[in-house]
């Protein structure tokens, strides 16, 4: 194939204005320092387990379910024991026929966005939120709007009084997206009453929640609050959760959870896409006989390395900058001094072989600002406390300890 | 989680009109003797060497790949892999960066039916082409005009009558979407001349192609075209292909080829959904050591199926339907008297166990017609035998074998 075509006018106007707005991604070496993606520990994944889980699932469905599409929904037995764990762990009642297996939870925000978003069309978020979230909200042509954040998160005065403004103004908010728990970035993780209240928003403006819960499992400490969903006797939440975090990012494997209705449109919209089933089979087979103990042991390693990461961060940069100190999930969230611009500093970081995720990459209006999130689960401990101190030294010599 | 809250508002008005268009499934029992889908035989699925070939791998990539999120257009080596397998079947040159590796070839088409396609505009398929193609243009509101077949498929004289029609009233197509090989349904494999006759036309008029190649590798009798792709000196060709059909539609795994500007969209669309490592695994460690007895093997059982199928279609039906007798490919193609309904008739077939694909499914037209594919892939050969045996009772049955 030659390229001397030019498909420029051919491509849709719907997506042109998204693609345009997203710079292409550039080459680089990789990192030695990598604080910017929430990659896994390489140790922690159970490759002999997996590949046990893989023998035991041929056996039981490889035949016949190799030669079939499979189900749209995705392994019926996966879909069962997502239920089972939502009842158990997240005090939800939700029926597999309500659980669509999707790859990661990437496209099932892709999904109930598509679903739910035409262009112009507001959706809520938390003032800062997941950066992939916001890059699909911006494919769909979402105007976002986002909500300021306390210590427990998104701030159910401030939501009601947008949803009162907007609706002043003529526009109702699509959906409410909120991480509830260990929200990524700022690592805030809402008690049982917060999370009551915000649902009680969204029941009394009859504006739909879309529950990120892609970190409850990555718990270390604190009590765990049951999900805003659980509280929901009216239908309005929608749910996701992922095995990228509790088992491995590679596996590219999540669930959505919705009320009957939305998921008969949501299996209209993903026709054809069913989540590959050795991936199903791997993370059924392997998390049936193993969850407990790995998330167990997962949650010790990734304590370990959080506190490592703190540690490292008070002795490279003092008290100069303020990090959050999450109960769990994979991140710390830093603010820097007002007048810091973390996107400007991310150059001079690359340059000595440190990255990290901006914190303009998360936020709803995509200002820079002066915070930037730190991802601790991947580097091992010596290079979490090596990459935090050369950190340290580009901050110093770019000013921005003063 | 309740159900009171009414999200009929809420749908986004771009796929509203699509989902309002689709009628919902309605669950019913199992047919016993399924001629619909394109299943494979449960029989010709590799276990134990895909549970081999996934050891290899864990032990090869495991432990760093899965703790990563995969690359964008899939696993490395397996995209490599088919560029070399494209070069020396199919006479393409493509480089592994111009591979994108999808769920099944499905994914490929709804990624550039996204790219290219805003509701309204106009795309180009053959009269009767795959029903999953037609509802993916659907859903992004296209206006799809078709264009008849002769023996050797899509016609060259009136692909270029419609552009220069539509033209003239001030309408472009977006793209012409093809499968030139054991087209699906009617099973017409395009020679060398129309390939390049069909190419010479999109060139002309400046309009791409997508070639749809998924059935390329099933061949029984005849000799092979290089694909469309391969004669394209100007970047006019989007191209896809599957491993569903040549290993198992359980993988969900196929792949798109595109010049580099496309590729490089399709990357920001496709954003967060690689392909699932396990199958990119299983398929790549399979299937260079495997392919090409495998593909022998499966071909060797579907020509022996399809001969099954004509006999009895023969015996059955005798000269009062028509069939195609494809050279390969998974899907017989039947035309009954110009009066037969055959939407209708399914409805009777059902109510004795058996089941087919109607013509309307295939029409870019949507209309009701008398003809009907079976697929000869997934029934024992005394399952066809029976089965097309109920079927022709109940076309007799019916009037329509008079």
């Amino acid at each position: 194939m030659n390229m001397s075509f030019d498909y420029t006018d051919s491509i849709a106007k719907g997506v042109s204005s998204f693609l345009n707005s997203r710079s292409p991604a550039k080459p680089s070496p990789p990192p030695e320092f990598d604080f910017a993606i929430a990659h896994l520990d390489p140790d922690s994944i159970p490759l002999e387990a997996l590949h046990e889980a893989l023998g035991k699932a041929l056996s039981d469905y490889g035949g016949k379910d190799l030669a079939f599409y499979p189900h749209a929904q995705g392994f019926p037995a996966l879909r069962e024991f997502v239920a089972n764990k939502l009842k158990k762990s997240r005090g939800m009642d939700v029926t597999p026929d309500q659980i669509v297996l999707t790859s990661g939870s990437g496209q099932a925000i892709g999904l109930f966005t598509q679903l739910f978003c035409d262009p112009g069309d507001i959706l809520i978020t938390e003032e800062f939120t997941y950066s992939g979230t916001l890059t699909i909200m911006d494919r769909f042509g979402a105007n976002i709007v986002g909500i300021p954040l306390d210590e427990q998160g998104m701030r159910p005065d401030l939501l009601e009084q947008t949803i009162v403004d907007l609706r002043g103004q003529g526009k109702s908010p699509k959906f409410i997206y909120t991480i509830p728990t260990f929200q990524n970035p700022v690592g805030t993780d809402m008690g049982p009453v917060r999370r009551q209240e915000i649902l009680a928003v969204a029941q009394k403006h009859g504006v739909p929640i879309y529950e990120d819960d892609c970190y409850a499992d990555l718990r270390f400490s604190g009590d765990s609050s049951p999900a805003i969903s659980s509280y929901d006797d009216q239908g309005m939440t929608l749910y996701s959760g992922s095995f990228s975090k509790i088992l491995a990012p590679g596996v590219r494997l999540g669930w959505l959870a919705a009320p009957p209705d939305v998921v008969s449109h949501i299996n209209q919209l993903h026709y054809g896409l069913p989540t590959a089933q050795f991936s199903a089979w791997a993370t059924y087979y392997y998390l049936r006989d193993h969850m407990e103990s790995h998330i167990e042991e997962l949650c010790h390693i990734f304590k370990g390395k959080r506190d490592t990461m703190l540690g490292a961060i008070g002795e490279a940069m003092g008290s100069r900058v303020v990090s959050s100190q999450p109960d769990g999930g994979l991140f710390l969230w830093l603010r820097m001094r007002d007048d810091v611009n973390t996107t400007t500093l991310l150059a001079k970081a690359r340059e000595r072989g440190v990255t990290y995720a901006t914190g303009q990459s998360f936020s709803a209006n995509r200002a820079e600002n002066n915070y930037l999130r730190l991802a601790f689960g991947h580097q091992t401990h010596q290079e979490i406390r090596e990459g935090i101190g050369v950190l340290g030294s580009v901050f110093e010599e770019n000013g921005a300890l003063r």
